[in-house]
């Protein structure tokens, strides 16, 4: 009697949000389709290898492990899309230009994000691969506002972040293992004592840079702060220098840029630029995304890459248009009747024929009825 | 160098075929919409008890197992949406009426049904609620046909049998336990030597009434032909009337009944009814349902219930239409041609930003350019 209790952090969609869930859907792959993107559809399990895009313990963990009876091979319920259209790009597709690729779908955690998370986020998101230039994080970008505002988020706030920053001054210190990794750890979460404890050997002018991260922080000035905090390294002058065009490119495009140089809380697999989208009355980022450079390696094929995705169960808190009012037309064999509701659902009226008691959640205005031996839609008294 | 191997009989949807199961999903819940029926969203995995409706090895066979680090219980991937749409309805919308559900979503086998068969179909189908009549098993098999004609296939055939002929029979002669699924699964078989091996000892009227069925396969005469065959049981009587019914309503829907009274093919959920759609070409059913009534009593609330599904990616093989074709724009932040762009994606254009090479598989035949200072498309040359 127990058998309808859902597992924690899992739950059914039922009719009010799927219907919102199936229009944003329409909308966003619509959109994207306008863009050029083409949808993929990976599987929904593969072998456990092939889910991520190279050790990636945190999304390792998150990925439920599932035994292949016909090989004995471990596979993986897919925790995220973006490795799996990597691994498209890289192999299946092997187009030697641009590719444009999107999708959408569930993925599954084995443990929620955070208490007010789901550990079946619907996902749906756009990749740009075969590009390394900064124009394709900005079509990506723009992409994420339009998707925001289809959903009816209209004034998103972008952070913006560059992870090639920390990767050129831990590379300039000769930075590697725990160490890198604590130091890495210490920037996510922004605490500063012990990213100072960890930088405390290193070269002067690099620990000065990696404990300034934190404060890097705001509009447009910050650039010119982290110039001066910042020692001139090829890697740190890239990254600033590709932070400075996605701003003036994003402002042609109506789209203000916040800059968090310390934001690295984005997929492990990110290497270079990273972005989130904010909004009011939501605790998490509505979307995110970032440059994923080389990681088809693993697939055998190394290409620059960017993308962005968002989880439609999160957005589908936000209003969306109802359905429209339907018919009730009486059960029965009679040939009339059947073509006067072949030609009104043809029309594309809903017209539900009465089973027995009326439906409950579609709303019923109007219903068929036989007057002077014409089936005839009159109003529902 | 081997990680994009996919396990076998999983594979990746590519643009092309992912196009046409889009369009074909989103035809089909339009075409559900227009009936009154109304789209839920199961979750993918749930503790593995809910997934099936009754005691089913043959689905608990086909059902990958994972275990819920969060309670360490046993959660199970869907391989059948149908008993989750039960559950919805048994227990969380607990309607009192008539319910109307539909869904769409990819189910994992752990084997494929056939060589030629995916272990990941992507299941879309419809469910009635609360009617016992026969009028809503029309109404499912209409809808069945009307969704095949969508997707291309206009001279489907329908193969009906009623499974409450078996039951009626081997109640009537008291069989239980190994025999009666011996017997069950000859007749599944139509195993007819094995068939009349296991009714020797039976009641003459029944053990003729069994051995009758594997050749009562035909048009209207079977039914004539059946009630001389089967003896006059109450259970046989019901299920030949309702079958002389759904006859002549599809009949006058324009949908020719070909019976086969030993079809009890179907899952094994199935309970009355059963239906399948055949057409040439196909190999398989290419679309499958029936009467699963009283199901809902493991979630605490027994529903009659009749509904039907098929797998888009079968179908995909079936022409679709192809994409618009697209207009390449160069790429740049000159805000004349962001304006451009944007007004032809919102008139519903695709346009692609040149990035590098142009793509591949999306058709361009226009281009965005500066002429005598505006931005206008021309033929691509």
């Amino acid at each position: 009697m127990r058998n309808w209790i859902l597992p924690e952090y899992i739950s059914d969609v039922l009719p009010r949000e799927a219907r919102q869930i199936e229009a944003m859907r329409r909308g966003l792959l619509d959109l994207f389709s306008r863009y050029g993107y083409e949808l993929v559809m990976p599987p929904l399990v593969e072998y456990v290898e092939s889910l991520f895009l190279h050790d990636d313990p945190a999304l390792d963990l998150k990925t439920f492990k599932l035994v292949d009876e016909m090989t004995g091979r471990q596979m993986g319920l897919r925790a995220d899309i973006t490795p799996q259209v990597a691994r498209i790009d890289a192999h299946i597709l092997n187009r030697q230009g641009v590719a444009r690729l999107c999708y959408s779908g569930s993925v599954v955690s084995t443990r929620p994000d955070g208490i007010l998370s789901t550990r079946e986020p619907r996902q749906i998101g756009a990749e740009i691969y075969g590009c390394a230039d900064v124009a394709a994080d900005v079509e990506v970008i723009e992409l994420m506002f339009e998707s925001l505002a289809f959903a009816g988020l209209k004034n998103a706030r972008l952070d913006v972040g560059h992870i090639g920053l920390f990767h050129a001054l831990a590379d300039a210190a000769g930075m590697k293992g725990d160490l890198r990794d604590q130091t890495f750890s210490a920037l996510q979460q922004k605490d500063l004592p012990t990213l100072c404890e960890l930088s405390a050997g290193l070269d002067p002018a690099i620990a000065a840079g990696l404990q300034a991260l934190p404060a890097l922080y705001g509009g447009y000035d910050v650039l010119a702060r982290a110039r001066a905090a910042m020692p001139p390294l090829a890697g740190v002058n890239a990254a600033l220098a590709a932070l400075e065009t996605l701003f003036a490119a994003l402002k042609m495009r109506g789209i203000a840029v916040r800059f968090d140089l310390a934001e690295v809380r984005s997929s492990d697999y990110h290497t270079g630029l990273v972005f989130a989208a904010y909004a009011n009355g939501f605790a998490n980022a509505v979307a995110r995304g970032g440059r994923y450079d080389s990681v088809g390696e693993k697939f055998g094929r190394s290409r620059p890459a960017t993308g962005f995705s968002l989880d439609m169960r999160e957005l589908s808190r936000l209003p969306f248009p109802e359905t429209a009012a339907a018919i009730l037309a009486p059960a029965g064999d009679d040939a009339e009747l059947i073509a006067a509701v072949r030609r009104l659902r043809d029309a594309g009226e809903t017209v539900i024929v009465d089973l027995g008691v009326k439906p409950e959640e579609v709303a019923v205005n109007r219903r068929l009825v036989l007057k002077g031996g014409q089936w005839q839609v009159d109003p529902l008294v």
